[in-house]
């Protein structure tokens, strides 16, 4: 593309460099529509707080949940507003390799530093499908590929990675498996990035990895910077751990979402699949915050327990 | 609705009843849109040898990989070309609350006869989640819920079902996870079929499964008709069971693709991310064909061995 | 297609000889999704009065504020709950050829047995672009063509007409503007419709049409069956012609939408861009219904008028 | 929006101040798909001859074949490639409200810095209607109203105008009615921009109008900046008069894009329903082309005339 405006300039080595990328919160409206206003905010605390890049749309951002239309308005929406500041990596990855192949070329087209893309989930497929898939999507740009078996019911294994690999386009591996995989990629030069918060410590220090794709940052972004960045912290490290349980007792992004939303910078609103933590989640959560500091969390408003009225389920939007 | 035409007059009781439904294989043209001419060739080979029902876009016919109005379209056909001679079963769940509401609808809206709800997939949420996405779909009509781990990442745990069993429109369980959960609900009286094909000769006739949802169907729905409806056959459960077997050694349903194509009943062609078996797998399937009997298939045509170059693999269609 | 179905066996003959055709208006819920109930049971009355066809999703339809999947699921639902007992023709035209093709390709899978089709308005084109167009879908199926310049901004002269009438698939011509025009294809052996209800009695008894394809019918379908089946009846056309006039003083299905909510017979909801007329014309209403006589209109509630509060208007559905 | 880049900062002034915008033609693959490094090229000669906004997907634009995906990720995409070098104007349009609505939320959150609006084309409404519907998204920003009566069949009168300029956000009017309208508006403060290239120069020098919103300029880009801003210049005007009446002798943008393929700046790629000119017509716009000087138009290389067998047809894309 001519274009002169500087952003644009994206290579795969500046996504390989990022050690701080957040799965980004959507926050909604109560209809359900995208609350821009929040979002905006959302981004900016990562940017103040030294967040890196950010994922639009991944699991924790509920792609899932969206309209593909919505989904690459989103990512130009991210570009166009922050894509100065911040990488935009459009989660624009399907099981399906035709919506992975427009929704990729309509994400770039519309200024996404990089593409996330997962493996075909429920539908799965051979491991020669496999390569046929990522092969679909690698020429257009910047690609992360994200292994999470828990998920998609199939680990990618690393014959794939290594196959695919040979495309100049592939930035590295988001990892979910474990970090004695992720050494196994970093020892052969394939770039990874932890997928499990907490794990992440110990990928960056001790198992090669360049950093982590993070939910947990949505919350704690300068911890989670910290982390990263300041050399081995274990006591830190230590310091997280109950959030980062707390976090993930259930299905990611109910925590999360339900967190968000008691430090009261997203309205208490949920698209269905997805329901609240329970009451005696939540009061703990209030208490895990105390503990680690209000001052350490993103937001400005003190942190409460909501009620289960103060919460909106939202099934058609 | 104040339809006067007979085929509209379903009940739960009637899908309850059903013993042996094909997950039916969606086959396409050369660019990738359905070819509808070999698709209603299929039903109606379905028709003629005895199954009672078909799944419309399940994982088998490759809903994952159809626009939502594609998937809609194929329902109405199937029920205004088929409709008073097998009960049409739309899977019109997805991982979307959203999209599962809106696809229902539209499928009970153009005529089917019952609906297949899976879990959220990938997204995944908790229990009280599940329980959420069930009841927003259970009110339209009659409902089939489908567990099946392996792919979704997460196990439909039987307190949930029982929970929704609460709705007069659940027809009852496609079940995966064995024999001993199927013999958990029909001992509840909650009606099971197996989606296990290699297990549902016992799941009919030892542990109280109504029947199947199947994908051997596909190809050899009389013997399947007999396994299901003529008292307990080890013998002729024996005899298909090296079919069986490999249709599953890959995800379904590239087996299924490779052998219909093999039999001449459907062009060659697959939708990415699903590629043919290789070549080996190929002759095998031949030879399992001679041993059964190739007139216990579907078809005329002679099986045959295709080459590399004979199948059209599509990523845009 | 391998169906066994009796109302899928339509011929273009069978739609040539179609003499009264309604327009079917699409009601609305208060969020303004379809009210299938109320759509239901207005179809039905327009076959126990007489109608022969109906064609879903045109202008009166309005067609232009559905998403496709909605059209195609209207047209689905209306073949599968009544397409024994009436002839089922979508409007699956469009100013954009690809979605004409796509819309028609799915209407006649879901079993219409004719597509209406419009030039493309708005857009427009040259003489050598109309044919193009018409000949991309013509093809498929049994087709009505619409002629109506004072929406589409561009007249289809006979000359189009008469190249595209090549196609066995050609039923006719909806025509608008006037009944010299459509004496002009029926002397040539070119099945017309008068598309304009003051005008249609002449055309039928004097012009040649086959019939009409009528608003008005949405009403008073008995009347209509008798203008167009019991001779000539000039009385019987005068005496409607204060309501035929009434209907179109704004642009179509504004009147109409506002009386069949004074009849009862539809929730006073419309989708924007569309509002009720103002009060004096929902008077003037009143006074015309006991003019003709209750008994000829549809529905058996008391017509009454609205008050500017009942009525919904629903930007967001 | 929180954004700090500089490009999002957009006034309604900004909008009124706009000389010369280009309804920028949307240039294809052979696939049908958009050639977005063609399009690129084609705006950044815009940019470089003095051209201050575009329209994207305007009719001109083809926006009417366009999927709303497509048209949404072509404006975030010219917003994102060149948005802090020239206005970018989103024809988010419709004649559905509900539509108009959303492209529009979404022509905004990703970047687009005014919006044009249509009257419901085709569906028509009441004044009461129209007035409804372009309340429905003026508040959501800066907006140019369209009124072209030979397309869309029905006049937007001024008393409809003059009620929605009561919104800050109404930038002013693209009017095609013709000069003495223009200066209607302009008498009474409301900013207006010739629709029709043949009739600009007067309109900008004698009536009032601000500028033009023009095809010719997708050819001729200096030459119409020199007309739009060095003051009264008949003889100009006069010079690119048999341009302009080549342009226009079948309905737009059926010269242009024949015209742009003949000079080398796009592919000769149509989507259907629109074909190239026949060839006596291609071969006088080479003539006009040296008459008026190959230097003074888009691209560098020879103009030629093509060949009937030189152009591709897409119907399906």
């Amino acid at each position: 593309m001519r274009s002169f405006e500087v952003k644009n300039r994206t290579s795969v080595d500046d996504i390989k460099s990022l050690r701080l990328i957040t799965a980004i919160k959507t926050p909604y409206l109560p209809d359900g529509r995208f609350d821009l206003e929040a979002y905006d905010a959302l981004v900016n605390m990562q940017i103040v707080d030294g967040a890196e890049g950010v994922i639009v749309g991944g699991t924790t951002g509920e792609g899932q949940l969206m309209s593909w239309d919505e989904h690459i308005m989103l990512i130009g929406h991210t570009v166009n507003c922050f894509g100065g500041s911040i990488k935009v990596i459009g989660n624009t990855g399907s099981n399906s390799t035709w919506e992975a192949i427009h929704a990729t070329e309509q994400g770039f087209a519309v200024g996404m530093h990089a593409a996330l893309h997962i493996n075909p989930y429920y539908g799965k497929t051979s491991l020669e499908g496999l390569v046929a898939h990522f092969e679909s999507v690698l020429p257009m740009g910047p690609t992360i590929i994200y292994n999470v078996p828990s998920r998609t019911g199939q680990d990618i294994p690393p014959g794939v990675i290594h196959t695919v690999a040979q495309s100049a386009n592939l930035a590295g591996v988001k990892e979910c498996v474990g970090n004695d995989r992720i050494k196994q990629y970093t020892d052969n030069r394939i770039v990874a990035w932890s997928g499990n918060d907490d794990e992440c410590h110990n990928a960056r220090w001790d198992y090669g990895a360049t950093g982590v794709i993070s939910v947990t940052s949505n919350l704690i972004p300068g911890l989670m910077r910290q982390l990263l960045f300041k050399g081995k912290n274990p006591s830190l490290n230590a310091k997280i751990m109950p959030l980062v349980n707390w976090l993930f007792e259930e299905p990611n992004p109910i925590g999360l979402n339900t967190a968000l939303a008691q430090l009261g910078v997203v309205r208490p609103v949920f698209r269905l699949p997805y329901v609240p933590l329970p009451l005696a989640k939540r009061v703990e959560f209030v208490n895990i915050v105390k503990e680690i500091g209000r001052e350490n969390f993103v937001g400005e408003k003190d942190v409460k327990v909501l009620d289960d009225d103060d919460f909106i389920l939202v099934g058609r939007y």
